[in-house]
């Protein structure tokens, strides 16, 4: 099976734990069969290797998510990079391009699409395996239409002709109120959950129809130019040979704490304690400190480096204007080498712990305004300041005055402490330089 | 006016915001006059300052609490230090001997003895000197009775035996149940809130009946060997001489969350947002990164370097088992140089932000089992280490191997960030020397 998960940008929505750099489904909240945790990425891709061990798995993204990505599956899953964001049309155009050119699939072979954070059991994954069959021996586009549990409003809504399991397309309705909802289920309407399958051949032809580019490299180089366009706009809706497979299983969208909460095994998810009074409250803290709840009731508690978040369940759906009111520096991050966390701020100083993984290095960088002081705290690496390469290891100290051109390797894993002074503390200050 | 401020030890009831070495009169939450945040001891204090400028204030304590109260109230307040422990009655008795040969007070000059950390307005004080004036022109023991607003089950009750303004105390009743508080009260009854006055000579003379010690120096030699006892059973509750002066205005105990928060101005302190859903909910953030709280009802978020508490109003009385619970390195911590934050915590390592006050040396010390790295980030300062003096100023970093004895003078304020490394970190490992 060939599958392209989407991968969307940045949540607001499941703030702290979400930011501009880290997006919900890189969050480690589901416990797996080992009773580590495994974040929404982590848990589709096990689920996908598992029905199907050889899974040629590629997710179309940001180059802001690699890092994440390759963190957390490896380097063997396939990544789309999109140069900037241009809405899914583009997106799975550009990854199908980068199935044909890069990986060299067969243009004959199905690709299931969809998105890369559903809630969902094996039994998604056996019907995304039929919905490709499908398009092995169809043509045109067959989609797969979820079984509606309540008639929401989150959703737009597929009409199919029948009641079979595959059926023709009549049409589409966009998201409804509940009443109008209702009327659809009454009819046999389906939820459109951004889940597809075509074969190779017939996105490589759209592509070069509606971009006129006609390679990845191509489409690639010219990305910026192309129109914002959704999948569902400029491909299914104009479609005449559509067919839906209805799928009645597990499906969930864990957009919100509310969602996100429910699909949780434990309440406590890190350093936290509740009194018996406290009743369906959830407490999800990556601080090193703990958390006490006394007495609440229908509460998510979220806490990192970011900030902290107390809310009831039903209100915590309407957090994204409050947090796009906090315009706050990015406390934790996970970067190509590792992550870095800031630990202290303060007017003329900052200090970070930057931990870089074995092999890994910093780009070649230096700042204008600040210097910045090294202390190794655990592991082993080689600095190059300057041109001149050092081996460090803990206890030693690195001074990198403004101006002069810094990286380090690590060796083996390593952690420092990195204290940066100077007037003008910013992200901005840093130029990049080619090692030569 | 002589008052003696009985200050009492570490309360976990305000956790996180006290802890064992900071107690909950240390905490800014009062907004003053200039818009800046009071603690309880700076409230009281400027209320007694404000009533009679001249008023001699010692407060008792012991030495934990010495740095907090001179980083407060400046060097001008006299403190009274209990060598250890050892309830009121020592403490009075202590402090009472301080007055008289520390301070050359007159014995014939009335005492006024009470808790430092009532929630109260100028009238209280305002009594307090008509309290210290009747016991100018009596003899034995003149108490303050509270009008009690409701039938408390927390107070002991002192029962008059008249409706005068002053009255002889018939007897005094424990803490009664609810319904034996209304009676007492239907029968006139005041609170007891542990507020006395009586001339010097009267308490020097009990201090050398009941101890044997006749001097501030030989009781305080010998204050570890004083049993535990408190100034109502050692003192009050046998004497015949009594009486009692109501009082009838604003006192109230802050001694946990819920009544605390009552007394805020604000219902936000420190970096915080709530939704127009959030009812009666206060926010009180030490930490740098923002709470938003949403959707919530009579609840209290408070935050620290040292944990989150998110309770219900009512049931944070109940929170000090679990506070016990925590066995947690204090996170951040106010001394007599100064105050340091813990900001990072590792296996191996431990990351501090120091602060000096200007003037101000940390004690030459060592350790055996950690070498530390300090980074100047703020100000100037003098190190000692080894015996070799050094200048140094922001950007300066100070190699400090296991072993090497070191300390630190703020010429101005400073502050550095200290990284500790070894396989053995902990506040034990720590040797004191003099410097010659």
């Amino acid at each position: 099976m060939n599958i392209i998960l989407l991968s969307g940008g940045s949540g607001k929505r499941l703030w702290p734990l979400s930011n501009d750099v880290r997006s919900k489904q890189f969050i480690k909240i589901f416990k797996n069969e080992q009773g580590a945790y495994d974040s929404m990425v982590q848990r589709v891709y096990s689920q996908i290797k598992a029905i199907d061990a050889d899974a040629r798995v590629t997710i179309a993204t940001s180059e802001a998510q690699v890092s994440s990505i390759k963190n957390q599956l490896g380097k063997e899953v396939g990544i789309s990079i999109e140069p900037c964001r241009r809405d899914t049309f583009p997106a799975i155009a550009l990854a199908s391009y980068y199935l044909a050119d890069e990986l060299k699939v067969d243009e004959s072979e199905p690709v299931v699409v969809c998105p890369v954070d559903p809630y969902v059991d094996a039994s998604y994954f056996e019907a995304l395996k039929a919905l490709s069959e499908l398009a092995r021996t169809g043509e045109g586009m067959t989609l797969m239409g979820i079984e509606p549990t309540y008639p929401s409003e989150k959703y737009g809504y597929i009409i199919p002709e029948n009641a079979e399991k595959v059926s023709a397309v009549t049409t589409f309705k966009e998201k409804p109120t509940e009443a109008v909802a209702r009327e659809y289920i009454e009819k046999g309407a389906l939820w459109n959950g951004g889940i597809f399958a075509f074969k190779l051949s017939y996105m490589l032809n759209i592509g070069r129809e509606l971009t006129g580019y006609g390679s990845y490299r191509e489409l690639f180089d010219n990305y910026g130019s192309l129109n914002k366009i959704s999948f569902d706009y400029a491909v299914v809706e104009k479609e005449k040979n559509l067919r839906v497979m209805r799928f009645a299983g597990q499906w969930k969208d864990l957009g919100t704490w509310n969602t996100l909460t429910e699909a949780m095994d434990e309440n406590i998810l890190g350093n936290g304690m509740m009194n018996e009074e406290c009743e369906n409250v959830h407490i999800i803290n990556e601080m090193d400190v703990p958390i006490l709840a006394m007495g609440l009731k229908d509460v998510v508690i979220s806490a990192s480096p970011d900030g902290i978040l107390v809310s009831d369940k039903v209100q915590s759906s309407y957090i994204k204007p409050f947090v796009d009111g906090i315009d706050q520096r990015i406390m934790y991050a996970e970067t190509s080498w590792g992550n870095f966390k800031i630990i202290d701020v303060e007017a003329d100083s900052l200090t970070v712990k930057v931990t870089l993984k074995k092999g890994n290095s910093m780009k070649y960088h230096s700042h204008k305004h600040r210097d910045e002081v090294w202390t190794v705290v655990e592991g082993r690496g080689k600095t190059l300041v300057d041109g001149t390469e050092r081996e460090v290891t803990v206890g030693d100290v690195v001074r990198l005055p403004k101006g002069c051109k810094h990286t380090i390797t690590a060796v083996t894993d390593i952690r420092l402490i990195e204290v940066q002074y100077g007037s003008e503390i910013s992200v901005e200050d840093k130029e990049v330089f080619d090692i030569n």
